[in-house]
């Protein structure tokens, strides 16, 4: 097989300061754009108050997510963060992004993603209301 | 070199619901039987309530693991969870697996795995008793 | 493209017993010495109570991911710990590894690092004093 690599950027503007989006159908869509049959697609939040993360399309467990997520990073007090002294009160999405995880990569077969039957790719936003970018890199042959 | 690919699966049922399986050297294995020389190795359970994680084969710290994955993320009690609703009782599993990991990604030099010296590859089962797979994906030269 | 592998050791020993590391640097001339154009980097500690990850290059945030790591996952009370049992007063280290994450995985783009604007990878130290190592991994075209 000849080595190929494809890049390609998704944009996300939520409308909430913290939510999940399921981007499993885009991902897939790539993967075909790409041409690509075996290999790696690596898929990463390129802002560091977001995430990338697999898991369970069912909406009661993204409502779990949620209220653990703040309890282990609770968003208050917002005098807790040292990181607010430069001006910001996002201190709690840094640590929230970092429980969930920067990035995902994902095994490519024969043109698709190679997923379990419940894995679905989400994008986790924890200080929303901006445009980011996640980036989507697949290299294989 | 030439670009290659190579994809199995492993399989798990453990007996317990909570349990870690060292997969090292089956690992080990696929990556000679690959033929691969220079490259990566992703593993990424393919059930979302487990998990792959690469940390110290000491049972004593694997007990530690274990104690406080149920502190962070604890299945009782189980009206705590609104994934519940769905008549499921796995929703610690699900956050316990987030922590952990869902996936290593690992170097293949000179036909080997390149690990540290203590780095051992585990398999962290959160609901177990039902069959799960686990992804071995490698591509390089 | 001809499929290229590449593949380098950082070293660290740190002062204190944590510390956080900006690497990005480094691992930036390591993929321009790789030659590597396109392609993915593979970062990773290789040892178990170490960690990299990406975040903000801001040091009053770099104070509260150890304030909450702290908080998570103690080092006292040392008896805590299975693992210590064995000689080691690690037990927490391996656990603060585990919240921050063994490795990142990240673009290559036209041979340089494809990073978002305010990404920095940092080697993390939660056992210090000691020399430990740090595994770059490029592969690609």
């Amino acid at each position: 097989m000849a080595f190929k690599s494809f890049r390609e950027y998704l944009w996300f503007e939520t409308e909430k300061r913290r939510d999940f989006v399921n981007i499993t159908p885009q991902i897939e869509a790539l993967i075909q754009k790409s041409g690509i049959q075996e290999g790696l697609c690596l898929v990463n939040a390129m802002h560091i108050t977001a995430s990338i993360f697999i898991n369970d399309a069912e909406d009661g467990l993204l409502q779990d997510f949620d209220r653990w997520l703040e309890e282990l990073a609770p968003h208050e007090p917002v005098t807790n963060y040292k990181h607010h002294l430069t001006g910001e009160i996002n201190g709690d999405a840094h640590l929230k992004r970092t429980i969930m995880g920067r990035e995902a990569v994902i095994a490519v077969t024969e043109g698709r993603l190679d997923l379990g039957p419940w894995e679905q790719i989400f994008y986790g936003e924890f200080d929303g209301r901006r445009r980011k970018r996640v980036m989507v890199k697949i290299i294989g042959g």
